[in-house]
């Protein structure tokens, strides 16, 4: 029978206890969230919802075409001017999701006879963009920036690095300077992805690369994307100006694709604006992360200290870490439950996140059900 | 220097006169539309953008997360159910794009061993989905049933058959009941790109597959986009439960991606029922790519006859197509304009869309300015 295998491999993950479901959440969950990437709590900030209905209203609820033939409004290269500005780099390019960002940069930079230089520890989007690009890719060693010179120094041709600034399951941060410097040693093109930066690192939340003192250098391209700190959907590549231009000609996840739609632009370009106005959220959800890791080791748990707004904890085995993230569901707290096959080692975790709009009192009870909970 | 090759393919480009430049277009353009694909003209319908707006302020600017942590709403489960009920499928699955979609469909449903049976003429999604899959593939020639069987026959595991419902460059419709023949003779499975079709084709718009006796069937899965006949953003896979309950536990473009916005599921919910309520926008749409079709055959022009809502008409040359658009545009017309590397066979076309709200006086408009332009 077709798709036959599929029941076999079903009946494998509920042996093993890797079943996922789907979990709707009404829209006034009573939950304590620590679970989304919502890290300045901008998703429902009035302004961005604001936004994102008033760009329906007046563009339509989708961009009806490709960025290439009528899917660019004003509205996109609005979003996309302000973007490259804030990040202090020369453009900007907006994609229907930040899986189709990396995946766009990291096959338009790495034709064949490139070598990438890929940490272990990255992103899904990215190394699917590996795999999908025509270049030759390298694994090495996790935020080791040796190791990353000693590949690049393999080869003769083009070649580029490609890493996350914070890795999302950890939460700890890329050697981004020693990183750079290597890439500099071989002419090397630096490509990271600050999903998990933008918004929280760097001055006022302008990102790791900005942190490191590589805004706007010719030889680095940033992507990230607008569903975490800005609250919204979608993703973008920030670089000089000619990347952008060469990924407008050769990306096939910009050209064939549908542009983003009008309201996400919209929730997005609110958000920037609001993050601008009021740059200290993005230094409040590092503190945030900060305590919350805290406490946490003072309770006597064992959490990865945090570069940016993700804390992880460790779990016995995937069992527990599902057992305990239900626990404190049912005590009222949203966490994340990272376990094989979504977790590069094989190790199950709780993940925190850190939003900036938490409170005292919201912090204290999250670590009192963890702690209370623990396997 | 890093990315110094970018410079020296840009510099072909200009020579070959291929160079892709985007065009903002403002809120309210004085130009008819022939190029976008809101096939119903339903991206601008204010109970479209009324549901984008809606959903946006009740449930945030973005998901918040990926659908199986914070990213599934109420509202998501909710267009999914509706999609699935519309289609006659038992369960549906929504993503930030077909992109997304097509690549999980073809990814979770080829795993290692697997033969993916491609057509040649297949979207840029189902290519990179056939590439990104552990299965292997053999492309084979396109709309032929006949290849596929023999394709099928050299193989004994598992296989899976993939393509466009409606090919998007010239608009001709795949031959379903025929491609899913020769699939059941070899046990093979049937993964359809409905994008151009949904909303066009089948009972009341309910697509190809509807359309060919196929909903519903176990062997049949289905992948849609949101962005297209439904004004909005996103993409979708339809199929048997077991097959939806795959994706979410194996595709990586759905695990690690972002869900999609609630402001683009809340504008297709919006479009699907304004869709089912007034099923005649269907064979509106239909009829006006035969109208276009007729009248630029009588007008001397080489168009492709439409099997759905696309209507492709042959250009000299890429450099007579750009100039040939460019005039339409200069005219008060958007025309598609494709050409290499968009086209599988070099060929380079305008590219028209009927939209369902297309009154007589403005296909009369349409049809005088092609023919007035023409190279």
């Amino acid at each position: 029978m077709a798709f036959g295998w599929i029941d076999e491999q079903a009946e494998l993950r509920r042996r093993a206890g890797l079943v996922r479901t789907l979990r709707p959440r009404p829209s006034n969950s009573p939950l304590l969230d620590l679970a989304s990437n919502d890290y300045l709590g901008l998703a429902r900030h009035p302004e961005v919802t604001d936004g994102a209905a008033r760009a329906a209203r007046d563009w339509g609820g989708g961009a009806t075409g490709s960025r290439l033939v009528t899917g660019t409004t004003e509205l996109h290269t609005e979003l996309e001017r302000e973007l490259a500005d804030f990040c202090g780099v020369e453009a900007a390019l907006v994609f229907s999701s930040g899986y189709a960002a990396n995946l766009a940069a990291v096959t338009a930079l790495a034709p064949h006879g490139t070598l990438i230089v890929s940490d272990a520890g990255n992103h899904a989007s990215l190394i699917d963009g590996c795999r999908l690009a025509r270049g030759t890719t390298q694994v090495v060693a996790h935020a080791d920036p040796d190791a990353v010179r000693k590949a690049l120094g393999t080869h003769d041709g083009a070649a580029v690095t490609v890493s996350d600034t914070v890795f999302s399951v950890d939460g700890d941060a890329a050697p981004l300077a020693d990183l750079a410097a290597s890439c500099r040693e071989h002419g090397a093109g630096l490509l990271v992805d600050d999903a998990h930066g933008f918004g929280v690192l760097g001055t006022g939340g302008r990102g790791a690369a900005e942190g490191a003192g590589l805004a706007g250098a010719d030889d680095v391209v940033v992507t990230l994307t607008l569903s975490k700190s800005l609250g919204s959907q979608g993703g973008a590549v920030l670089g000089p100006a000619r990347v952008i231009d060469h990924l407008v000609n050769a990306a096939r996840t910009f050209i064939f694709d549908t542009g983003l739609a009008p309201a996400a632009a919209g929730a997005a370009l609110a958000a920037l604006r609001l993050l601008r106005r009021e740059p200290e959220r993005a230094a409040r959800a590092r503190a945030v992360a900060g305590e919350l890791h805290a406490r946490l080791t003072a309770a006597g748990l064992e959490a990865v200290r945090p570069d940016a707004a993700v804390v992880s904890v460790r779990a016995p085995s995937p069992e527990d870490a599902v057992r305990w993230a239900a626990d404190c569901r049912a005590a009222g707290l949203a966490v994340g439950c990272f376990r094989p096959p979504s977790v590069p080692d094989g190790i199950s975790r709780l993940r925190l996140t850190a939003r900036a709009d938490l409170s005292e009192g919201q912090i204290e009870r999250a670590v009192r059900v963890i702690g209370e909970t623990r396997p």
